[in-house]
């Protein structure tokens, strides 16, 4: 019996998805990639590339195909599809395929699952209620949002936000001792479980400029992240901090951590997307699944243009290679 | 007559600040730097360098001797100096070394002022109400601190945080239309006159994740950025944004701007020092005088071991002899 394959959902049918889909496997055999299966409508990726595709509504077709052409399982939607042009009927078609790729993926068909980007705005415009594909797919796995935790990572660095699509005015509320800790404890598991790292390493980031200046800046090192700290120390996980977050990303500070776990949205991309703006990947800690995507948008605006860069797409099909093998103890 | 030399307070005697002077020293011919003074105590540059001193007490001694000795002139202090071990005494030293430059340079027998790091500790300790060196100068300038703008630059970024020593809590009230104008028109003359750039290019980041995504993640986007940035463009400053935080810094987005406006301390800080740890310099823009530091602390545990790096130093004083340069039309 093959291995199974990866599924990858290709996301709006309007967005760079399709495409750097693609071209990520036209780059199968230098990125040594493992069979992968596109999920979406096959007109999206035939309106963008030339490339052979291979139907394949059956998974177990996919490992033959795979060296000769790009799988396509497709899931049709209504109207035209037009590459730069985001519509209802395709976010509806972005969404059956998340559904899709999700299920093969929990059912065990698939071994990992890579979610292409959806266009929130025409996704909320039909009807999704989830604030991202996270969230969705926690659900779909029964996992509850504190515990799923979204983690970006690139070449020389993972980041996890604490908090993530928020106010920052709301972040010193949300930073409870409890959210440090679900996040904290999910992170430590799933760099066990998906890298195989034995005893992550968890640098945490102040909340506050220089994490508080003992208390003249803030005092939420004091009283929320010192403490979650001292309570996962006595668990047994090898966190420290919390540290200035200005001096935490340069190369030597990195050369000192598995992970820096940040507070806020911005504190933890920035650095990411500085250092990381093409190979940045997107993985979901804590999931029955493997999960990981690239870490950008739709990028409307150049699809179609056949400049669309797919190193985040080819990396995220690569880790989620990997953690499924790490997992099956490969 | 010859040329007004740099002067360059080296702050904590116990910190950094002597031996990173003295190594700049060393590197002046090969970083091509001008003639410059070190106001402190001579002891402390003895305690921790093995290279030529000479006392200069009178200014017009430093250029002829500048290219065989380190001119330091002296600021005594009461006690015992000991690298890595700040104490008062020290701390009065570097204060009155600060007061001592900022008149020189104010009075114009210094062409432009580098202040080295002090411990703010230390200073506190000793009576210093200022939040930073950035303010004492402004005070001493007779500029109100909403009008000097403390800019961070790197080789190849420049960032400004709108609001600066703060906890992260009071930046969303902190953060209004007036303080952005202010900062901004600040930030554009200061590029204009220390940097020579005819009409500078602002792009400011969002407080927001996403710069708030149309408002669901928050409303200082379109409360305050963008009406401010409106009215900047009507006074004919190039200003842009808001935009999403996380995508402004990698090398293609830093190719749109001139200098990154930031609404709190680590959004700036943060992709400054992953850029640029080793060579990150500290400028006052909006003041009579020509102002620069470089961009750390006093690093005390690194203090007599000889690990210090001298990059961000050289950086400061070179980039002090091209505003006054620039400012000068030379």
């Amino acid at each position: 019996m093959s291995v199974p394959p990866i599924v990858v959902s290709m996301g709006d049918p309007a967005g760079i998805g399709p495409e750097i889909v693609a071209r990520a496997w036209e780059a199968r055999v230098a990125a040594s990639l493992p069979p992968f299966v596109a999920i979406g409508d096959a007109r999206a990726v035939a309106a963008v590339w030339k490339g052979p595709i291979a139907p394949a509504q059956d998974l177990s077709a996919v490992a033959a195909a795979f060296a000769e052409a790009l799988p396509v399982m497709t899931i049709e939607q209504a109207g035209a599809i037009v590459p730069g042009r985001p519509d209802a009927d395709g976010a509806r078609s972005a969404l059956a395929a998340l559904e899709t790729a999700t299920g093969l993926a929990r059912s065990g068909a698939a071994r990992a699952l890579v979610t292409g980007p959806e266009s929130k705005a025409q996704v909320y415009g039909v009807g999704f209620t989830h604030p991202g594909q996270t969230e969705f797919v926690a659900e779909r796995c029964g996992v509850s949002r504190d515990n799923a935790v979204m983690m970006l990572a690139g070449p020389d660095l993972r980041v996890v936000p604490i908090t993530v699509h928020v106010a920052l005015a709301a972040v010193p509320q949300l930073l409870t001792i409890d959210l440090v800790l679900a996040k904290a404890r999910a992170t430590a598991r799933g760099l066990r479980r998906d890298f195989g790292i034995a005893t992550p390493r968890l640098a945490f980031a102040g909340l506050n400029p220089h994490a508080g200046e003992g208390g003249t800046l803030g005092r939420e090192e004091i009283d929320v992240l010192a403490p979650a700290i001292a309570i996962l120390r006595e668990e047994g996980i090898d966190a420290v901090g919390p540290h200035a977050a200005d001096t935490m990303f340069h190369a030597r500070a990195r050369a000192d951590y598995d992970v820096a776990m940040c507070p806020y949205h911005d504190q933890a991309l920035v650095p990411l997307k500085t250092l990381h703006f093409d190979a940045g990947v997107n993985m979901t800690l804590g999931l029955p699944i493997v999960r990981t995507s690239p870490d950008h948008g739709t990028a409307c605006g150049l699809a179609g243009t056949g400049k669309a860069h797919p190193g985040a797409m080819v990396a995220a099909i690569a880790m989620a290679d990997a953690a499924a093998r790490t997992r099956a103890g490969a």
